[in-house]
């Protein structure tokens, strides 16, 4: 999610165009920095957290520098065409801490992360990138162990990495590993699978119970204990959509819910498909064990990072069938209609709360869990 | 240059291949490290320097984790087959410091070190996705400076940034900026350009003088003041390329001359073609300047960093006309012929001396200059 992506899914680029009008952006595009240097001089955590100051950078300062056209739409990867097949594209870089946690670590979630921003567009994945940025000093069994999860999650998520890179940075510039993966995938259908295809009606469903990836992490951070782990969610969508995409579900958009949390994706799609999103607190999972730790550490599970976690906009008609199909993979088993798109409150996200109220819901503020993935 | 690049590029996958074969790697691949600890129980500089410490990392840890078969070529990018087009994909990080230097900086060498890696697999770059890792603190302004500076490089270059991402990580952690950028080119030939294809008589032209990039970062780190400053060489060389691919030059491998120098480089060729690779050093043009200054900091510039500088192998029938098509382009102004390959000295690059003699050369061994790129 939260990428920069000033091409517009439902416009995209055909390599007859020239190239020469591709580019046809004048330069220099601006003269003094387009981001208020009085409110922020210097960047901030939260400049990363994707939530509001993070969008705020790339809609000022990255769209204008590479956005073609002003409709781009925010897409967790790029669509475009190439002469008999059309791929999409995507980037993450990751610098989660610690390493490892339960239920995964960096070397896993730089894998399936890039799958999902690749599944979120309804591409098949096929290859990814790898690029080490090492911190001088860094153990070689730690990497050895990053690598095998990378080599274990390539495999599960059936993605091949064909290429790759290292860097090392001195002791103190860096911190031990980032990982920065990028992925290609391929699109097999002719569905349009983006914000702007959302239709009022349409109802979101939901893959299963939320915030444990957040959890799991901060859980570790504060040296919480529970019970049993809070184990990450961190998997590869990639072969659940695919399930829906081969029994023909029309799926008009689908958003994992990373950085930012269930709330901050929703948003995101409000904002950029022009609708409103209703979403009911009762229908939301979430594992007690998640939630207490949520109420512990003052924070809100709609707000918490997901790693194996999407959302699905399909029609209502098809509402059924989706649930079956999702509930058949493991990954689905907790299939849930969470909401709907209205026709009113255009551009809101509104949260109908278990006492009966509407409450309007903004993108995440402030900073809640830095470096979560 | 350096990647892992576990697929053979003149075996492509095809997607009619079963995507399960592809990935019948079993799991685990090793039951320990692979990378002897008792030798580097820690990543050093070095690991990252383009030399022989990296080499080991790829190929006794990257290669058996992430390689599909034992053949693979290390090359500067991968290419693979798409249904209807056959496309090339690559990435790097880039840790440079100071982030601005003359010629260039951070976001102009991002842009053009990915650029030309797919230029050397003889693709047209077409796309690049672009990952930032941020400190917290950075001046908003440097930043600004950055995404301007990689706006132009890409307009220059006539690639587009379709996706992106944004991190940031906490102060002391980063050092200002990090950037990935992943590449997609196009190959609009049926020419197969790899290390496979050096053929013993091929000669070796290279595009213009050496070792400017990493003199000018050194000239600045060292605060070293010269009657001009020496100004990295930072450029994309797909249009060079273009230009000989266009013109029909039968290309047979080319290699852009970055971290490790012109030696490693041709180092790396000769082991992995198995053909013996000779340069004269008479014939390497390296300016007056920049001579001066390696003598001043005791290094070679055969193993000082490029970023605008790529060795071409051709048949011996090809020279005069590709010098001729290098030269009528502003970054082939400097075409000459440096070497030739041959029959004997399998897998060794040897340098004819100025006073006749002949000496092997090796890949980088230490670190000479960390944080180039």
């Amino acid at each position: 999610m939260n990428k920069i992506n000033p091409v517009r899914v439902d416009s995209q680029i055909f390599l007859d165009e020239s190239i020469t009008n591709l580019m046809s952006n004048p330069i220099p595009f601006s003269s003094s920095c387009p981001v208020p240097l009085k409110d922020y001089p210097h960047i901030i955590s939260a400049h990363g957290s994707g939530g509001k100051l993070m969008h705020e950078l790339i809609e000022k300062m990255f769209v204008p520098a590479f956005g073609a056209t002003p409709e781009f739409e925010l897409h967790d990867s790029t669509v475009v065409n190439l002469p008999g097949s059309r791929i999409a594209f995507t980037t993450d870089s990751y610098v989660v801490r610690p390493l490892f946690f339960p239920g995964g670590d960096i070397g896993k979630l730089a894998v399936n992360g890039t799958v999902n921003d690749l599944a979120m567009s309804g591409a098949r994945p096929l290859f990814l990138s790898l690029g080490f940025i090492l911190e001088e000093g860094l153990l070689m069994e730690t990497l050895w162990r990053v690598v095998q999860s990378v080599r274990e999650a390539a495999h599960m998520a059936q993605v091949r990495i064909i290429t790759g890179d290292t860097k090392v940075v001195d002791k103190g510039k860096g911190d031990g590993i980032f990982i920065n993966t990028a992925g290609i995938g391929i699109i097999e259908h002719q569905r349009v699978i983006a914000p702007s295809a959302l239709q009022t009606g349409d109802v979101i469903i939901l893959n299963g119970d939320i915030a444990r990836h957040g959890m799991a992490i901060m859980a570790v951070r504060e040296g919480m204990e529970f019970e049993s782990a809070i184990e990450s969610d961190c998997a590869p969508l990639a072969g659940l959509v695919g399930c829906l995409l081969s029994e023909g579900i029309e799926i008009h958009c689908m958003r994992d819910l990373t950085r930012g949390g269930l709330a901050t994706s929703l948003k995101e799609l409000a904002v950029s498909s022009g609708k409103g999103v209703r979403i009911d607190e009762t229908l939301i999972p979430v594992r007690e064990d998640v939630a207490s730790a949520c109420e512990i550490l003052g924070l809100d599970p709609l707000y918490v990072a997901n790693e194996g976690r999407f959302v699905c906009f399909v029609p209502g008609s098809e509402e059924k069938k989706t649930i079956e199909i999702m509930r058949r993979h493991p990954l689905g088993l907790g299939a849930c209609v969470i909401g709907e798109v209205r026709g009113d409150t255009a551009g809101l996200l509104t949260l109908k709360k278990s006492i009966g109220s509407v409450r309007i819901l903004d993108m995440l503020a402030g900073d809640q869990l830095p470096r979560i993935c």
